[in-house]
């Protein structure tokens, strides 16, 4: 006998930013895929309030946004039998969660979380401006977690500081509402996604602001000519020059980093084609594999890669009733499993009224 | 014709600290009542969320204070045909509406308000320790408050910064959303309770920690005793001496106060029995009033005044399902209420589903 899989529960959500792109597959979907079909129970939010946090102003693309995520989730092989996709405002449950919790941390706590200080620095906000929900935002995440009482959050190395926070708030919450009865949170584990971020087509960090990705749902021409204006290395000005696939460490920019980070296609080969990687590589330093017909196999590869996703997500686009049900039936097994973990939150809190019982 | 009476709407709540003391009576519950009566449409919240803010830790008494407090609303003379009484936690809307308020604040506007200046010196707590939930309990009373879409909001002085906040929100609120639609929220007015704060029995703020409070529930024995130990005025040692019934400005401490702040039995009849207080304050400064019949008649006419509140807390004491119909009904009125200016404050926001719409 081989060794027993372990599986658990998995609650993993994204802000529904419309259209996916391939990093948002390599970095969450493919995982969350992958532990659905090794037999995990996973459940999936569109983070629509977190949308919130960082531009309430502008809620116009929204409702489209979580539409074209869900069908992306979906192509991308979310198997609704297996796997529950919901809306987290959908789920009241989350909003009272959420102020419950922001009793048991302090706002020194949260002002100290590195992520926020990452955002406030990467948004160009003020941190005297931002928004008391903007500040809560780890609490809010904390309290999606712990509804569902996950053994494990699939997240990026980044995220890691947020689960640290949930597991503290699940410790602080049964220390002090479970001394005579048993713990009502468990405290989950950060399941590191095995993949490291993809960068961008122009080698800088993915963005659709930005322009630099391929979506899931581009057409085959779509991805060959994106991949054929790729960052490479712009000092293999020659089809014949060598190239230098890896990031070069002898010449550092002012601030250290190297002034040729790596060639993006060769990353995204490393990605999407493992066992050719290392001999493209290998040719590529020896000025023998020009950049054009690399960039074409690499484009080919892609579309390959991604045409499955494509074809399943338009068979599900054709048919907007059954992705409503998806999510309506999610939605109703999101809410069944939130209400029973904020039953019992209410009762060792002794928030419930029991002269109103059954009113 | 006389002038035409002003009503509207009101939404105030309180804190459940459980059995209800004069100062609650005539800062709050008196006016609550005396609108009631006016034909206001009244909304009665017990803050029981509120209460977790500043002490969430021992919750065992939360549930008693609730059935205490409800039950001296009641004898007060709240109305429940008249007034809507509720429990804030039984109406899960308000937590929806904290959480997508407290995206419209900044954290600096919160950290600036006063009365959260002062609890935090009153309860001898730190700045930085002080928890995310108590940082934010005026955006959460804002939602209590615009919920009800009240005119009217009665309030002590002190309450005063909260109003101001909560008008700001809806203003925001109605900025950002509702360009292209009516307003959603109603900007409210704080409407100050007419009578001055009383002060406890021995002169020091009213408050049943420290003992110095006359309960409404006391029995007319009780009310005697506790008015016969009453702070007057400690210069006045023999029954014929001359009294000093106001505060007595020529003597001041280290802080500039009054060491004698006035007598706390004339403060009692300038309440209780406006008619007779000036002449009583003129034998006490003549000599001819010695504190003992004073009191005395304190005492009587506190215990006449509370008899009727006492009774009919006492009639409702009996009837358990009674009161128990009352607040399940409150809070089913209350939901229906809460419920639509959601619809609306979702619909403004774009946070309704229109794909989901009846799932």
């Amino acid at each position: 006998m081989g060794p027993v899989a372990k599986t658990g529960r998995i609650l993993s959500g994204m802000r529904p930013t419309g259209r996916m792109h391939l990093g948002n597959y390599v970095g969450a979907l493919e995982n969350w895929v992958r532990l659905q079909n090794e037999g995990w129970r996973n459940y999936h939010m569109v983070a629509d309030w977190h949308m919130l946090t960082t531009g309430y102003e502008d809620t116009s693309r929204l409702q489209d946004d979580i539409y074209d995520m869900v069908l992306d989730w979906l192509g991308a092989g979310l198997d609704p039998e297996k796997s529950v996709i919901f809306i987290q405002s959908e789920v009241k449950e989350h909003a009272e969660l959420h102020l419950l919790l922001s009793m048991l941390v302090s706002k020194a706590r949260l002002e100290r979380i590195p992520t926020l200080k990452e955002q406030i620095r990467d948004l160009n906000l003020d941190e005297q401006t931002i928004s008391y929900g903007h500040l809560g935002y780890s609490v809010l995440q904390a309290a999606d977690i712990l509804l569902y009482k996950p053994t494990h959050v699939p997240v990026g190395d980044d995220q890691v500081p947020h689960v640290e926070l949930t597991r503290e708030l699940a410790r602080r919450f049964n220390f002090v509402y479970c001394q005579d009865r048993p713990p009502v949170f468990v405290e989950p584990e950060a399941a590191l996604t095995a993949f490291a971020r993809l960068r961008g087509l122009d080698g800088n960090r993915m963005s659709k602001s930005v322009g630099n990705t391929i979506l899931l749902t581009d057409t085959p021409e779509e991805i060959v000519r994106k991949v054929r204006q790729a960052y490479t290395d712009p000092k293999k000005a020659r089809a014949t020059d060598p190239g230098r696939p890896e990031a070069d460490l002898t010449e550092l920019d002012a601030e250290g980093r190297p002034v040729h980070p790596g060639c993006v296609v060769y990353e995204y080969h490393r990605k999407f084609n493992p066992e050719g990687a290392a001999d493209i590589a290998a040719r590529c330093r020896a000025g023998t594999l020009p950049c054009v017909p690399d960039k074409k196999d690499l484009g080919q590869r892609l579309s390959d890669a991604l045409a499955p996703i494509r074809e399943r997500r338009e068979r599900y686009a054709a048919d907007p009733d059954r992705v409503r049900d998806i999510v309506a039936e999610g939605n109703r097994r999101a809410r069944e499993v939130a209400a029973a973990t904020l039953a019992e939150v209410r009762e060792a809190m002794r928030l419930k009224v029991p002269w109103l019982e059954g009113r």
